[in-house]
């Protein structure tokens, strides 16, 4: 199997589909494609929290700035799963989520691409193709893979917590305009209600554990499916109603 | 076979797939997952249009605004097809269209999902692959599904036709802006013209059986691929031109 | 295979894909469904681009203005890849670049479909899926083949060089804002930098080999992954800055 992901929208992926099926015959699973433009640290965070929920596959990833200069390409064994993409980062926060102590990596000599500006379908997917074919067990034998013990790392913000207090920020929002933040969810376990507050002030809001537990419009906080707090509104937008985006500051203060 | 929908946009839609894959070796295919978020009957009329076009399946459908509430997750048997999701309708119409009279309802026992906020990665998609695993002839047989006799319907509305006028609403205006009526496409089969009457007044636009038959931009009336009477325009948007929107009232006036 | 491709949207193409799975268990793989509704010409540039990545496949290509009229339906075999669509050119640009001195262009004879508004669930996805399990041997005894010799073709505008200057236009914007011409990546390939001259007046901007050759917001001229020249911008839009939309003008000046 291998799993593609990429922030080029359409219909560039299909041009990486029509490279790997000219070499293998996987099935091919659409990760996301819409990753906002060049963003690393969004895509590292998704693909943290959805390539665990795969078998062992190789995860084609390609959200990539830096196409065409002088950044490496790279191929990440954790476990027995196989990252391949580009040395920015976007690889390493679901490489270790996989298995943080069972990691290789490997830069992917490449030559002469067809194109500088299109990677994904140059470099990129022929290498998860005959990465799949070669299977794990062959991947020290491909000549075109060098073991490499420096790489670019990607590390999320860490949330300060005290005792009546968790200071984080926001890691991303969804599509539903949900507000995922770095606080661990066990802070606000034993909660009913929670002071949230922002660069827009303060607001006290229940703790619940879905949001239909109050009503439509109405905000909340709760625990996302990530395990993470998340800054919501009950079919609404968290984002527009808690004025926050990514890399705003969040402080829940509580009394326990 | 496994088909899946939703309202979840991206990338959440990915995480039920790994789940899936984790589970069993299906073939997944995509039906939606942009129909309008927490819109149950928006969904109901595309799954009836759309599920009965495909062989015996399994078809995975998530659209619960009531996620990690107490509304029942379910399981319904339609002749040789399995949908499976939460007790609120959505399945409804499309169980109906695909085996009205061959219907059996089960409810999923929920034990513990990792997360009260994405019941389709933690429950929905374990029961789809399991389901699939089990085949309907072992459905059963699950211990983890109760036969049950209320279930939760949708309908949706009827038009009032008589032998000068069909009086009806509009069901779900689509991505071309075409405005899909309840009114029967038959009442308009031998007409040339009709009067079409809506809260911004009357116009009498063409009867045709494809837009093309009148130059861009016109205004007509026709059969669409549901069966269902149309508002549209050719190259253009039915919805800005006629004013008309979801549950938006309609009138055709004929003369026979 | 049978890859599809339409302006449909969404959820529309999977009627297409039940239909097809009704009567064959091919891969199927999206291309795109979110090209310009209606717009032949732009789909049949995208087209042209990707579907030589494929290996031998059907092509389903469904963007079709004139549905429900006379225009025909065909099947064009283009080497060892067959496309499927109506008769408006979309096909023709793709089937060439495929194989452009063996190609065989088919009618496809329609026989009353369900609907005069949705050909390609009901009269292109049937005859892919069937032309599918009918293998390109078989092709010429589909009793519901013709082959004919006039079809319509369609041909993107043809930049005029001359030793100082190259004057063209834009065939297509991509998502990511960059402006792709007809001007051929040849004429720039030994440049530094060149003269852009737009309806909006001159600029000179660099020559890179990719967009992160300067800085964020910076705009260049580059060879894009199709080997025409585009113009864009670092990690911003080509389309804004240039002011260039799909059809506008663009001179190259140069001295060499």
């Amino acid at each position: 199997m291998i799993t593609l992901s990429s922030d080029f929208g359409s219909p560039y992926p299909a041009a990486m589909k029509g490279v790997i099926l000219q070499r293998c015959d996987a099935r091919l699973v659409d990760i996301a494609h819409d990753f906002p433009r060049q963003d690393v640290r969004t895509a590292a965070f998704w693909l943290r929290e959805i390539l665990p929920t795969f078998p062992p596959a190789v995860h084609l990833v390609v959200v990539d700035p830096g196409v065409g200069t002088n950044r490496a390409a790279i191929v990440i064994r954790a476990g027995s799963h196989a990252l391949v993409g580009p040395d920015n980062g976007v690889l390493v926060p679901a490489a270790r989520r996989l298995a943080a102590n069972d990691l290789t990596v490997y830069e992917i000599e490449v030559s002469d691409p067809d194109s500088a500006t299109f990677h994904g379908r140059d470099v990129f997917a022929p290498a998860a193709a005959d990465i799949y074919e070669a299977d794990l067990e062959g991947l020290s034998r491909l000549p075109w893979l060098t073991p490499i013990d420096e790489y670019d790392a990607l590390t999320f913000p860490e949330p300060e917590l005290t005792e009546d207090r968790a200071s984080g920020s926001v890691l991303v929002v969804d599509g539903f305009g949900n507000v995922i933040t770095n606080i661990p969810g066990e802070v606000i376990s034993e909660l009913d209600r929670v002071a949230v507050r922002t660069a827009d002030g303060d607001q006290t809001v229940p703790v619940v554990h879905s949001y239909a537990h109050v009503s439509p419009g109405d905000a909340v906080v709760t625990v996302g499916s990530h395990g993470n707090v998340e800054c919501a509104v009950n079919q609404g937008r968290g984002d527009d109603t808690f004025g926050l985006g990514v890399d705003d500051s969040v402080t829940l203060s509580f009394k326990r």
